[in-house]
C-alpha cells in the first residue's frame, strides 16, 4: 500500500515520523509492504512553493491509498487576513479528497482521567464517536465582501447530508446503535433540511435509536451527561466546535486521532492537536494522537482491522504503564514513547 | 416606569410572577412607581392569537421602559418544520426591539460549585460576562430552500460589529479590562470583518487588553481555563453555543439571568433557562434566574444601580443560607424561595 505522508508544520514532522515508525513495525511483523511519499502542505508549502497545497501534493495523495497528516499552521503564517494561509491547504485537501465524514472517537483512559477538567463521576463511561460533515456548510459556501458587509453562505444538499448520515448509521450499528444528530433546526433552514433528511435516512436502518439535539443544548449535555451518547453526527461548523469541546473534556488533546473518509477507501488521517509551535523541534511532542491516527488508517483505508487493534492495544498498554510526555504530566520524549509503543507491539 | 411582562410558556408565568413580586417590593421600599402590563408571546400567543408575537405585544413592549420575559416553547409547538413556532416570537421581538447586545454574566456561587461538572480547581475564580451579538448573523440572514438544497446566509456589516464591540468595551472597562473576541477568522469572511472591526474599535479605548480566540479553541478554553477570561464578545450563533456551554459549566441553568440591550434604554430581560414543560405549573421552578434578570432590568433600563445591587445581595444571601429549589438539590418551591429573597431585601 502507498501512504502519502504530509508532515506539515510545527510538531507535525515529529509526530508523523513516530506514526510512520509504528507503521513500519506493523508492516514488518505482519508481512505487508507499505511505501511512503513525503509531501508538503501548510506553512512550509507556502514558504517553499508559494501555496499551501501544491499540485504535486494533491497528485501524490490521489495516487495513494491513504494520507497521514501532521498539523498545519504557526505564528509565521497566522494572520487571518493574509491572502494565503496554511489552513487553506488543509481545507482544499479535504475537498479534493472528497473526505466528507470526519470521525473523532473519544474515550478517556483511566490514567488520564485526572487531567480532565471534569469530575470523575461525570467522566465515567464516556465513549463517544463524533461524525462531523467535513466538505460542506459555511466552510465551503460562497463568501462575499462588498463595501462594509461580509457574508458567508452555509449550504447543504440532501445528498451531502444523506451520505454522512449513512456513514454515521453504519458506525452506530457497529457500536451501541445510538445516534444523536445535532443541528439548530429552530433557526436554520440548512438544519431543517439536515433533520428531515436524517429522519428519513435513519428510517432505512434497523436497530438505530435516533435523537435530535440543538447545538446549544448539546454543548451543555457534553458536560453534564457525556456518557449518555454514542455516535454524534453533525454539520461541519458545529462539529468543529463540539469536537474541540469534547477533546478538552477528555483532558488531553495529545492522544486523540481522527479519520476523514469519503466514498472510496482513500482517507485522510491526522491527530486532532494543532502544530504546537511553542514546543516544535524539541522532541517532546506527544506522538500518541498521530499513532492512533495510523491505527485508524490501517482500519479504514487498508482494511487491516487486526493490525489496527494491535496498535490500539499497544497504545493502551503504554498509557497504562509507561512514562508519558509532558502534556500528560510525564517526562518522556516523543521517541521514548514511540519506542514503548513499538515494544508493546512485539 | 412601565414594565411589559411577557410570561410566555411552561414555567415562564411562575418565574416572571416571582420576579414581579421582587420588583414590587423594591418599588415599595425605594418609593418608585412601576406599572406592569402582561402580554402574550410564544406558544400561548400561537394558541390564542395564531401568531407567536402579536402586534399588541410589540406595541406594549415599544411603549414600555423594559421588557421582562419568562420563556417560550414546549412540546405542543416543538416541530421545527412547523410554519409557526414559539421561538420565532422571541427572535422577532429581539429584532423589533433592536436589542443587539445580549449580556450573560456568569459566576458560580460557592454553595453551588458542587453542582458543576467541573472540578473545584477548574471552577475557582470564574467571573465571566458574555456579550453576544443578538440581531444579526445566520439568525437573520437570507434563508432559501430550492429543490433539495437549503442555504442560510450569515451576514455582518461593520456597523453591526462596531456597536456590540463598543458595548463590550464599555463593560470591560467597568470590570477587569480584559476583552476576548471569539470568531472563526481562519474560515469565515464575516469573522475576518468581525476581527478587523474589533481591532479598530478596541483601539479607540484606553485600558483594554484584547485577545482573539477561534470559536473551537474557545469551546476548549472555557473548560480548561475559565477563570482566565473576563468579557467575551462574539457573534450570534457562536454566542448561543458558548453561553450554553458556560452555563452548564456553572452547574445550574436556574440561576443565570440575561439582559438584551439596544441603543436606547429599552431592554429585554430573561432568565437563560427554557420553559421546562416537565415541571410547569407545579410551583417548583427556580425563580432566581428571573429575579436576577429583574435586577439587570433595574440596572440597565431603569438606571437604578442601588436597587439592582440590593436584589443581587438578597439573592446571594438566599443562595448562601436558604432552602433552595429542587434543581439545586433543595426542597423549596418557587414561592418559598421568592419570599426568602423578599425577606432579605428588608
Ligand atoms: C484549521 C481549521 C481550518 C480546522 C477546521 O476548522 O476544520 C481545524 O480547526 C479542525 O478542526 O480540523
Ligand atoms: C430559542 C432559541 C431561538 C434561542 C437562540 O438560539 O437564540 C435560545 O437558544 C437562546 O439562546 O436564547
Amino acid at each position: 500500500a502507498e501512504i502519502a505522508v504530509l508532515p506539515g508544520d510545527g510538531i507535525g514532522p515529529e509526530v508523523t515520523a513516530a506514526a510512520v515508525a509504528v507503521l513500519r513495525e506493523i508492516a514488518d511483523r505482519h508481512g505487508h509492504v507499505f511505501t511512503y511519499s513525503e509531501n508538503r502542505i501548510g506553512g512550509i508549502a507556502i514558504d517553499e512553493c508559494g501555496e499551501p497545497l501544491p499540485k504535486a501534493t494533491i497528485d501524490a495523495c490521489l495516487a495513494s491509498d491513504a494520507v497521514l497528516l501532521g498539523a498545519v499552521g504557526g505564528p509565521r503564517w497566522s494572520d487571518p487576513q493574509a491572502r494565503v494561509r496554511p489552513e487553506q491547504g488543509l481545507l482544499a485537501l479535504r475537498a479534493r479528497l472528497g473526505v466528507f465524514a470526519n470521525l473523532r472517537p473519544l474515550r478517556v483512559h483511566p490514567r488520564l482521567a485526572g487531567l480532565s477538567p471534569l469530575k470523575a463521576e461525570n467522566l465515567a463511561g464516556v465513549d463517544l464517536l463524533f461524525v462531523r460533515e467535513l466538505t460542506g456548510g459555511a466552510y465551503f459556501g460562497r463568501k462575499t465582501r462588498e463595501g462594509d458587509v461580509a457574508t458567508d453562505e452555509c449550504r447543504y444538499s440532501v445528498g451531502e447530508v444523506e451520505r454522512v448520515v449513512r456513514r454515521a448509521c453504519e458506525l452506530a450499528l457497529s457500536r451501541k446503535g445510538r445516534l444523536t444528530s445535532v443541528d439548530k433546526a429552530n433557526v436554520l433552514e440548512t438544519s431543517r433540511l439536515w433533520r428531515a433528511t436524517t429522519d428519513r435516512v435513519v428510517g432505512e436502518y434497523e436497530g438505530i435509536t435516533l435523537e435530535h439535539q440543538l447545538v446549544d443544548s448539546m454543548a451543555m449535555l457534553l458536560l453534564t451527561r457525556p456518557s449518555a451518547y454514542d455516535v454524534i453526527v453533525t454539520e461541519n461548523l458545529f462539529g468543529d466546535i463540539l469536537t474541540d469541546e469534547a477533546a478538552a473534556l477528555a483532558g488531553s488533546l495529545g492522544v486523540s486521532p481522527s479519520a476523514s473518509l469519503g466514498a472510496g477507501r482513500l482517507g485522510l488521517y491526522e491527530p486532532i492537536h494543532g502544530s504546537a509551535p511553542d514546543i516544535a523541534g524539541q522532541g517532546v511532542a506527544n506522538p500518541i494522537g498521530a499513532i492512533l491516527s495510523a491505527a485508524l488508517l490501517l482500519r479504514h483505508s487498508l482494511g487491516l482491522e487486526l493490525e489496527a487493534c494491535a496498535v490500539e492495544a499497544a497504545v493502551d498498554a503504554v498509557l497504562a504503564t509507561a512514562e508519558l510526555t509532558r502534556d500528560l504530566g510525564g517526562t518522556a520524549g516523543t521517541e521514548q514513547v514511540t519506542r514503548c509503543v513499538i515494544e508493546q507491539l512485539r
